[in-house]
């Protein structure tokens, strides 16, 4: 873009990797609403922080409060809510922190988006793979409900797709696997 | 919002502050173009960093070229440029980091939006007080001389006001202190 001239600054994201003694990184969990991501985000940034790493969790309803509050739910504005948090998860991997998303990011082209403005080295996909139907049984926000009784258009699963990650690094299956184990399993990935 | 829970979780900005040794903080430096922000911004971060703090510089035109590509020069946009940077800064903040600004944000109705956004606690506005006639002679990216032949619209200084901070927390007055004695000022605020 003309008339925009990027200052160097001295200190670069490989300084602050080895302040913090790890790599910036983005876990990008993905999956339906009420498949555990929140939750299983919450718990790794836990085990992440006992083990002295910096972290940070990008909760989608959350961004929707603040940076994303001018935004709704057509298709135009959940890509626009998904390409900004992709941005800023790259902006805080720069910074040196483990940056945990959150949200459902129904779509491959999306998910590859935020892939690609991180960058492949630094992005984790992780497919929360719980059946829908389990999803609606915990219906945690009352969602799917409203979505099948009429009130609630373009809901994941229901009224829109949700499209299954073709090649996701990390699959935690929930109806199987604890929290625990789903953790344990995604710290042996992310800190080797 | 309809629709959005909040879901809580455990690691709190406070645990963040404590494992990082410091408070997260917005630095907001603001001043005309060439009046010397981002030398400051780069600065004051070697300084932070070599003390062990954990910093990062979200810079105006580097924003613009990702988060914020998609907006232009009009005021609607300025402002909504200003707005995103500033709840981008409040999370990063939230991360526990110390983040520096350097945009010209010359309207203090925004200076004082990002305020708000942040907190009054955890904001920290600094007033690079450079004259315009200096800043046009030192003019780094040639956008004065554009301005002054017409070929540059809403420049600021120019053909666009810059409203002088009424009571910013912090003054540099690049004419007559060096880079080092700025940031020396700085570091005696920011990090007692």
């Amino acid at each position: 873009m003309k008339n925009l001239h990027t200052h160097t600054f001295n200190i670069s994201c490989q300084d602050r990797e080895r302040l913090n003694g790890h790599q910036g990184l983005v876990i990008w969990f993905t999956g339906l609403s009420g498949s555990g991501k929140s939750t299983l985000a919450n718990a790794l940034e836990i085990a992440l922080f006992e083990r002295g790493k910096h972290t940070f969790i990008l909760d989608g309803d959350h961004v929707r409060q603040g940076l994303n509050r001018d935004l709704g739910f057509s298709e135009t504005d959940r890509t626009e809510n998904i390409r900004r948090i992709a941005e800023v998860s790259c902006l805080m991997a720069d910074a040196g922190l483990i940056v945990i998303t959150a949200l459902i990011s129904p779509f491959r082209r999306e998910r590859e988006m935020a892939r690609q403005l991180v960058s492949n080295e630094r992005f984790c996909e992780v497919y929360v793979d719980t059946p829908l139907a389990l999803c609606e049984t915990r219906d945690p926000k009352g969602l799917y409900k409203k979505a099948r009784s009429g009130q609630l258009p373009n809901m994941t699963g229901i009224s829109s797709p949700y499209e299954i990650p073709e090649n996701p690094d990390i699959v935690v299956h929930t109806e199987y696997q604890s929290v625990e184990e789903g953790v344990q399993m995604l710290l042996k990935r992310i800190i080797q």
